[in-house]
């Protein structure tokens, strides 16, 4: 019998499980609030009751599960700690030994844009050099080569939305000024939003749109709406993100000549077929030589919602391997 | 008894040829004009005056060489065709089968850039990720992993100096806004001396130092000894390039995680005391997390003048085993 796999996604809002067979074939699914405020040990809690509802669900036992794999937001060292996931209010965290203990499994983590990104080269049959950038609240990347995860020397790497891309330019989340996330996220996006509305008093659909998170972190699926009613601000705010996109792509292009470069996220998903002729007209503007620009596909990322869990299915099948 | 190889440097003006043992120990030397004007034949038959040259200094015959390695200003395909090398006027011409003709010996040929960090690597004892960086005319760039150089999945990559850093920014002289050697390299050194000499009508000994090449081109030991009299234009243009490099190396530790960034190239090597602490201090504002800033040596290269001649040993050393 093939074997089948659980993979998770511990995000700052909710917890996604999937349990899925070798080609990504999903089984059944779990979805939980992650709750952080109750701590580590209440957010491991909350993972294995996940993943026992979506075995439920797939009509599988845990026991039965070859392993599972984890997308967690923290850079994560071999030996399973998670650095640091701002969001989460982790710092060093035994992540993989903790969830290895409480579910009994073989587990294998790594940091979510990571897993999202080698989720798409292996399900999407990839080569080469694969980059992952993933618009979403941030902005979070991944390089995979030749079927491995690129983090760097000390496993901090990969952090493609720290990548400094204004320099002195808009304060940042992390502290720095004029990264890439400042510019190309929902963040970046409320910035823009609140600039246009409050200060220069912009006539937009967004006021009246958004709900109790108000232009902080407007829905993907309301960005696309302002989008179809063709609000301005909304649009002026989008187009000006896919430029830097397209800005960083050209960047990793003239850096690591990848094969492929894919674009995934919430907005991506919503918004990829308008944005993505934005960000491959970006990136030829920016990527050295052109050459380079031609050999290298920016395309829409496809597993969509599933590609941090799915990721995760398919990097523990990589350890498993 | 041990290899002897000769390590050829072909540049837009000179061509150097070193020959030397397995461990870089240098046996002789060779120099000449590179004169491009007579183009890719001419040039060929001078690089073989020049290896020949070489070998009588060394004391050795030609075809007692075990190999020739060649670092040219291009990219360099497998098959050994340098694409474009717009300083020498080539674009598409057979480099290694030309040169491996005229020599009789097996002969390696990559990017000068990717050599000189790949030299680096190699007898400095480096392991992991390197970043080098050559701050000259233009402003090169190399990175080799697990010794191994990494040019992308189609061998054009790897062009640090053309990292975008300035959205909107500069003209470079590829014809991109913005880019990394705009800024720092001697074409970007002349930007800002020029603006400050001639348009700002600031107060400085440059005029006064500068033979025939102006302020276009300002020879490194000129800016060292503008730099020792306090020279304020001098002073500022260094510092600010400092700056752009540090904020290049930031995105580098934030992207790909290196052990090391070496710092060399004609303005470093007279330079670098001074411009290395201010390197630093930038990447460190820029890098993320500052935890893989930390865990990066950035440092001046070691092999000064020769990186090129004597990287191109290494590869060709490298290639042979």
């Amino acid at each position: 019998m093939a074997a089948v796999l659980a993979g998770v996604d511990i995000g700052g809002t909710k917890i996604s499980v999937v349990i899925a067979d070798e080609s990504g074939h999903v089984l059944g699914r779990g979805r939980r609030k992650s709750k952080p405020e109750r701590g580590f040990a209440g957010v491991m809690a909350r993972v294995q009751e996940t993943v026992d509802e979506a075995c439920m669900n797939a009509g599988v036992l845990r026991s039965a599960l070859s392993a599972v794999g984890v997308g967690a937001p923290s850079p994560i060292l071999p030996d399973g700690t998670a650095v640091s996931a701002v969001n989460m209010g982790w710092t060093n965290v035994p992540l993989t030994e903790a969830l290895s203990e409480l579910l009994g499994l073989p587990t294998f983590a790594e940091n979510d844009c990571n897993v999202g990104t080698f989720g798409e080269y292996t399900f999407a049959g990839r080569s080469g050099t694969l980059v992952g950038l993933f618009m979403g609240t941030g902005l979070g990347g991944g390089i995979v080569k030749n079927g491995v995860i690129q983090s760097g020397d000390h496993f901090l790497a990969g952090e493609i939305g720290h990548m400094t891309i204004v320099p002195d330019g808009r304060p940042c989340g992390c502290g720095k000024l004029g990264c890439l996330e400042a510019y190309a996220s929902k963040t970046g996006l409320a910035y823009e939003f609140k600039q246009a509305i409050w200060l220069e008093k912009k006539a937009s659909v967004l006021p009246d749109l958004v709900d109790e998170g108000g232009l902080d972190n407007v829905k993907s699926s309301l960005l696309r709406r302002a989008w179809d009613e063709r609000d301005d601000v909304t649009r002026a705010a989008l187009k000006r993100a896919a430029r830097y996109i397209g800005i960083a792509a050209g960047n990793l292009i003239t850096l690591l000549g990848p094969s492929a470069v894919v674009l995934g996220g919430g907005v991506m998903d919503a918004l990829g077929d308008e944005l993505l002729p934005l960000v491959r007209k970006s990136a030829e503007e920016h990527a050295f030589p052109a050459a380079s620009y031609r050999s290298t596909a920016i395309e829409l990322a496809s597993l969509g919602d599933d590609a941090v869990a799915l990721g995760a299915v398919a990097y523990a099948r990589s350890r498993m391997a």
